[in-house]
């Protein structure tokens, strides 16, 4: 079959963390995971021992459930946190409300209620701002927010400001959920840990990702609060997130958890974007839209600049009029990749 | 993280088809796949490539979309094909009424209008026992057939009992889905190509399993026909099914199609299934349910020789008090663990 | 405009008890609601006032929420009762699973989970066979139970059959919900109060119908149990069955309740179709499906004499094959109309 | 029962054209439309003939479906406007976004893509606006417009406003609902037909209100286009808003209708509005947030003016802290309200 393979390129590029491959000791932690017969659904020694990986990773107990994407977990997550007629308070550009397709209205059948934000990132004073019509029968009830870690806007939130997005829901009956996609390039950017970010901040449901920093698929749906954790095996069967051969995701955590590879993976990918930005800043035709605080960059950049680097390597153009780019590193760019850029950028390339 | 791996059993059991590992063919290609990036969701040459091998499989093009699980390829095949106000016939025994955690009426927010059978099959009769409500706008409208290949109780339908339920769907504005989370071990059961049993035989759209035939994870939906291929990019986001880093379930497929692993695989699961049934049939204390058609035994085994028999080897007693077992043999089944199962039977072991 | 009413018809039919008119008690009330501004939604005096008479006809405070008709209350009345994975074990003949076009998928997306009958009631028996999957992430789990009375086949719930399937389901956390929407004709045909087969026989939410015994428009939901009725309000302006002009149905109750209208109508609804099945019974080509209990009779008639029968007076055939007739009495069908109807069927007419 | 009918008062206020009652011919309707039975659920002759009305209303044959009320009819008129990823644009402001609890969401299960506007009404520009992932299977996919006439903010779209929006729809394959729960209050403003504003204008789909124009509950979906009315009778029934005595519904609509009802109370509403307009303009502590073109008022009143108002008769305030009111008149507001009203602002009270 090695023939059908020849079709792939070798290059690498900046569309998204998503193009990257799978880091070589994920790959060999699914090979660990293959031998002999599991229980499927979870009921496997592999998926116990990843449990108990994120049990230390957040130096407590927590309720751990795997899941198939982004999407996916984000909707889990979410799910158990507002009843039939709740509402989720989010960002206008958050992910769930953007570029899940309706996910959230269509699985859930409850009503993102979105705020427009200067930057992408939510604040209490945002969030306060959307409680006028709680008790009225009359409007849907606000019952969690939900936050993204990195946000879309690759902007990160430091600990004190989550902890007070999060003292501001739990005085006002609301839950507080984090689409952390990009939480480990968060911690890594921020240099403090997972825990110092999500249940220490007083996160209480956590989409916890993988798939973007480094893994082949699976993301884990992290309940540091007891009741939705008896919903949430029911849910996750029900939106078609239950992988039968779980070992195999769980292999991953094993891998990604165990020997730091989810720090190393962020603080490489982290690292890119903080020199890719270093060599633009400085560029004529360059504008940051936002500072590049993790490893997506949103800058607009003048068309001529523009092609000069999209022959170099592909990165996504987000808005055509206005030549806002989004230009994302990963684990595996290196500095070469990001030198050829900035060169092509400059006009040198 | 090597040590993290040794909770791990090496046994083989016949629990389920799910707890297989995955076959070293598949393996091997997860690592053919991965070098360089990729474009996300789909857009890579990997996927294009297994999408030609399915052209190929059914001798014609076809819209192929793969999904994450057998639930989520079950839903998203039967999403486009009714209304919000339309009916899924199938058996009450149906895997999408019995074991989604009502991941149809909750995603699809629609109807499956159940029939009992008499042996888990469907019928053209009985089919046309469920069309009295049609055009009052008082009942859900059926406008889709749900059948699975191999069904829910372990047999098989022949092509030609395929052509007439196909036939009298087609004659009744009826679309007819396939469930084939096992349709490799019906063809190799029946000795056909698939494609004599789901293109050939009139099936709109397929659900097409590799996950319990030796694959990690990922399945297929294969729409034969036009319609409903423009909505399946859409729903499958939106019901939280698309993958991002895609090629890693082409590439499984690409394993599976190109050199008959497909098929291998199948007919060595059913081999074992069908010894082991020889093996049993005789013995007092053992009532076959349904003729072992397939790789799965459905039989009522009296307690004293299911108490040895489970000592040996883990399988599901579906129903304690009647006795009734269900019994899975997979790709990697030896030959020694079928005759150690029926030693045990036997009261030998 | 009033040449535009010559359009209607004079006659009485059995067609169903929603072809007849409004009792002139109710037409009374409305003009008596009709003066001032009031406040809308429920806000309102006589909303209240209706409210009371529902807590006087119960003998203790109860929940009363109005909706527009059956399968809103119904639909409504369920709602707060399962959990979004959740089941509602019903007969397969229910009205909430054969005649309300998939509402309760739609808008619950939870699951109906259907029971065969042998003549449309529930037991416990039947409701303990349906529990098998409790606990199993796999399947929806059983929360609720639902039973109609006057059930689907024209038969009759008595208190001590209430009281047991009430008592299996609080023994089994599982609540009860009863389609009340003939509740009025069932209390008169079997002498008892509506108390004795509702509150007092341990069901928990029931849908009190209005419509099919003298009302206009407009059903009540009646919670018994506390938890619904937080929900209730904000579930029922989300399904679209809040009213605005809300004391229009509150008046209609307060007639309803406050000069036993409600047992008035029922009784002459009920005796007309006792002794219009006095009047079947002993005829040739007369066989009855179910014993005619309150105001509806299933019978199977000839061709020949039904042919005479449906020129008197029209009524549904259920079944042209089986020759099944639905025939339905209403609070306003005369002696008249039923000594017709047997001679007719006699040949006599 | 006439005792519990005193607990009503019998003043008029300004808190919604809700609170106002019904009008006498429209009672007068109700009483000639009870005699004899008619067959339920929109099969009797009063129903055909109000459907021949709103044909000739609109001067052409249209499609008319009677729903209950006007969350009800909304729903149902852009139920079958999308697919299941599908999305609605509306106003921010929109009522089907602010003041259904999500109805939307929950029933059709799809997105209202919200936009904010300067005041309420949306453009052509604001819709283009909202187009820019059409063709992406990660965003739900714009397929209508939602528009309020009179709009949430009390003002009116033109006619050349609507076509102008609606030209630009149907160059970009989206179809334009009308939400007219005050559709007859705008058209008395604009001093044209309702015909002129919505079939003639190219509305596809309208919400035709007359609960809050003097009738006691029913709206009407009218679909100016054909696809949407295969479907509309099924998902009628399914949402809940099929009324099984019709005929009390149409008899209604057969008195606004026949005999300029509509037109009369809705002149007479407005008339009010603007006289009580004229009479705030001027004073101090009065400014008004929006233009009266219709029956409703926007203004931001002093508290010590909004005091001595409030004390002569009921009016919502909107905002405390921005002092927004909305006062609504209605078809029965008297000149003696009004001046009253007007008085007490002015002090004179």
């Amino acid at each position: 079959m090695g023939e059908w393979f020849d079709v792939q390129g070798e290059g690498r590029f900046f569309a998204s963390d998503n193009a990257a491959p799978v880091h070589p000791e994920a790959m060999r932690a699914l090979e660990a995971a293959n031998r002999g017969h599991a229980m499927a659904y979870g009921g496997d020694a592999l998926t116990e021992a990843a449990a108990r990986l994120f049990d230390e990773l957040f130096g407590r107990p927590v309720h751990t459930f795997f899941a198939f994407n982004g999407t996916g977990a984000n909707i889990l997550a979410l799910y158990p946190l507002v009843e039939s007629f709740g509402a989720v308070i989010c960002a206008d550009s958050a992910h769930i409300n953007t570029d899940e397709t309706g996910a959230f209205e269509r699985v859930v059948g409850a009503k993102l209620q979105t705020v427009p934000t200067p930057d992408g990132k939510l604040t209490p004073d945002l969030i306060a701002s959307q409680l006028s019509g709680r008790g009225s029968m009359h409007h849907p009830q606000p019952q969690t927010v939900s936050i993204a870690q990195v946000s879309e806007t690759g902007l990160v939130y430091t600990p004190g400001e989550i902890r007070a997005i999060a003292d501001f829901c739990h005085e006002n009956e609301l839950t507080l959920h984090m689409d952390g996609a990009r939480v480990a390039q968060a911690a890594a950017a921020l240099g403090v840990s997972i825990a110092a970010i999500t249940s220490q901040a007083g996160v209480d449901v956590l989409t916890f990702g993988g798939t973007k920093n480094g893994l082949m698929y699976g993301e884990a749906v992290i309940a540091f609060i007891d009741p939705p954790a008896r919903a949430l095996p029911y849910m996750r069967k029900q939106i078609t997130q239950l992988s039968s051969k779980m070992r195999y995701i769980a292999a991953q955590y094993i891998a990604y958890l165990s020997g730091e590879l989810c720090f190393r993976n962020a603080r490489a990918a982290n690292a890119m974007a903080k020199r890719l930005a270093e060599g633009l800043e400085a560029l004529p035709g360059v504008e940051f839209a936002y500072p590049a605080q993790a490893n997506i960059i949103f800058a607009r950049i003048a068309p001529n600049v523009r092609e000069r680097m999209l022959k170099r390597a592909f990165f996504h153009v987000m808005d055509e009029r206005e030549g806002l780019c989004r230009i994302v590193t990963s684990f595996d760019t290196t500095r070469e990749d990001v030198e050829g850029l900035i060169a092509a950028a400059r006009g040198d390339g």
